[in-house]
Parts: C-alpha cells; sequence; structure tokens
C-alpha cells in the first residue's frame, strides 16, 4: 500500500482530468468516482462490490481522505491494488491527485477503478478527475431533505446508491420524497436502494456496474 | 505560491472574524457554531435546544446551506429570529457571510446566536466566523471511524454530541471508540450522547450551553 501525502492544488483541474481521462481510456480501464457525505458506507460498499466482482474483472481502487490509512487497508485485506491518497485537509480530489497517484496502479491489467472521494456532499461534486462515471451513496439515515439541500451532487451523479435501507424503519427518512427529489434534479438518474449490512439490492448495483465495465470494454477495443 | 493564497484567504478570514466576535461581544451575545456531516441533525438538535431553552433565555439563529430555506423555515415556525445565509456553492460559512448577515439578527435583544454551518466534515472546521464555542454532532449512524477520519473538526470542538443513540442497536458503531478517539485528539472535549428522536440526554446539553451563556453574560457585563 502506497501513501501519498498531496499538498498542491492545480488551477486547470478539468484540463488534467481530460488527461486523467485519456490515460484511463489508453489503458482501457472504466473509472468510476464514488462520492457521498461522511459514513454514509462508500469504502463498505466498494469492499461488496470487489467481493461480487472480483472473480468476473479485475479491479483497483484509489482511496481518498483527508488524514489515515484505514479504508485502503480494508480494500488491501480483499488482494486488489490500492493508493491511499491524503489529502492533508483538502476536502475534495482533484484532477492533479490522480494524476500524480495514477501510475501507482498496474491500469492496463484492470477493468475497473474505483475512487472513493472524501467524504464530502458539497466540493468532490465540482471536481472532475477524469472518470467515467459518477456515482454518489446516501445513507437514509442522514434524512430525505439531502437532495434539495445538496443538489450539485445528484445533478453530477450517474448512480445513486441509498445504503443502510436497513436502518429505515427505525428513522423518519421517507424513501419516496429521496427518490422523487432526486428524480427531479436529474431525471437521468439510475437509483438502487441497498443494506451493505444485510447484503439487501447489492445485487442490482453490482451486476449493473459490470455491465457497464463490458460495454465500455466493447467500446474502446 | 498556491499554499500562500490559501494562508492569506485563512488570515483575512481571521481578522473579519475577530471583527464580528467583538461586535457579538459588544450586543452582549455568547455565539456559538454547529458543525457536522449532512443529515446528522443539526436542525433537528437547533428545534429542540430552543424548545428547552426560549423561555430561559433570548435566542436567534444563522443557517448555513448551500441551496434552500427549509431549515431557515423550521426554525422560523418557532417563533425565533432566523436569517438564512446560501453560500451559494462553498462547503462552509466564512466570517464575511456572517458579518454580511448579523445586523439582520436583533442582536442587542439576544443572549444566544446559534450558527448552523453547512454539512461537511471539514472545511466549516478551519473557518472561524467570530463564534465563541464551537461544537461539533456526530450521529453513531455514520460509524465509529470519524474521529481518526476528520481530526480538526474533533480538535476545534468544545463540545461533541453524539446523536441518534437511538439507531445505536441497529449499527455496528462502537460508542467507546468514538470517545476514546475523541478524547485522544482533544482532551478537553465535553461529550454528549443524545437523540434528538426521543430526547434521551438532550437535557444535559441543554443545560450545559444555559450556563455558558449565563457565564458569558456575567463575564461580559
Amino acid at each position: 500500500m502506497k501513501v501519498r501525502l498531496v499538498t498542491n492544488i492545480l488551477e486547470a483541474n478539468d484540463r488534467i482530468a481530460e488527461q486523467n481521462k485519456k490515460i484511463f481510456k489508453e489503458a482501457g480501464v472504466f473509472v468510476i468516482n464514488i462520492m457521498s457525505a461522511p459514513g454514509a458506507g462508500k469504502t463498505t460498499l466498494i469492499e461488496k462490490t470487489i467481493q461480487a466482482l472480483k472473480d468476473k474483472i479485475k479491479i483497483g481502487v484509489i482511496e481518498g481522505d483527508i488524514a489515515g490509512t484505514d479504508d485502503a487497508q480494508r480494500i488491501e485485506n480483499l488482494g486488489v491494488p490500492v493508493v491511499q491518497i491524503n489529502t492533508g485537509g483538502a476536502c475534495h480530489l482533484d484532477a492533479n491527485m490522480i494524476h500524480e497517484v495514477m501510475s501507482d496502479l498496474p491500469l492496463k491489467e484492470l477493468d475497473l477503478v474505483i475512487i472513493e472521494n472524501v467524504g464530502n456532499l458539497v466540493c468532490p461534486a465540482e471536481f472532475k478527475v477524469g472518470e467515467d462515471m459518477k456515482a454518489m451513496l446516501l445513507s437514509i439515515a442522514e434524512g430525505d431533505d439531502k437532495p434539495l439541500k445538496y443538489p450539485l451532487m445528484f445533478q453530477e451523479s450517474s448512480a445513486l446508491i441509498l445504503n443502510k435501507i436497513d436502518l429505515l424503519p427505525y428513522t423518519n427518512a421517507n424513501l419516496d420524497k429521496i427518490k422523487k427529489d432526486s428524480l427531479s434534479l436529474n431525471r437521468n438518474l439510475k437509483i438502487f436502494e441497498v443494506s451493505c449490512k444485510t447484503g439487501e439490492g447489492l445485487s442490482n448495483w453490482t451486476n449493473w456496474l459490470q455491465s457497464l465495465v463490458k460495454k465500455h470494454k466493447r467500446f474502446i477495443l
């Protein structure tokens, strides 16, 4: 596992993101940027996704955190290549951080790179990193008012994974309101209801992701 | 240098924060800046705090959100003066935003101003706004790894309110780990365990806050 402290913030983020995208494409990998508030369950979703798909496609992971290597350690335990970025205070990943660490992964051997962004519902949505797709998690324990309060992330994401639905009976969250408000912001949003704890709904997500990786492979080859 | 730019922004912010603090002090109000990840329950805690204290002390609220006025509406329904700041994309409140709206509150009639920051565990901890005290909420549904992953917020806060403890039987979160790791970052942190849903533990928090407001009043008069 490599731990990199990335401190410099690049002005032309989108230009670097385009370079990253080109490098990922030439290597034949599909790249997904996963975003959420802190504690929505990104790392656990990535663990479950790897467990479901690792015999079918080759996966690498880039972990983004303010500090610490807990998440990368959890991924490494599953036997997939992983790089940890410590942003040293920055509340999001940017294209330059990804550019600096992408060659630490064996890109040409991979089909899918999963980037786990810093836990934050705001800035990660503003910074492209060279991904093919953004996906966001929302824990239903966060309540049902998030789409209208953090609209950009819902607009920028292709998939919304509603996690911790096992907690639904113990919260006041209205799942229909979350879905309705999310679709009003982004009518193309693909919505999944899952519990990473019980496993409910996860195969819908992993099957869909696998089909995207395969489609991407056919498209670029 | 880009790092210098960030330093300058923070320095400029801190100067305005000092001005705000002076204005609040001259008006005789105690100011608390409440921070958390999205959906930890800041607005609900503020509602419960107002309900518990509004016959004892005079409270005003400044609401910070990326977009929308839902939170300010909820506070206004309780009959206390409230101002909504929409940051238009910024992931935190800064001193200048507070400076611009503070005169919209009847400061001289108030004992306590509660500022609800944007839901984000990162940048709000870096930007002083002129508060006397920072407090943070952590929903136990976010898991027990947050202190070590978002250390600055735990270091900057005087109080940590562990919310949604009614969900504890349904999660894997280890409350002792949260408390131990939080105190290792900030041994002076005052920790409260509450459920805004059931009301459990709330009076410990509101009694403590009320005593701080009274102490502050005696100190500045």
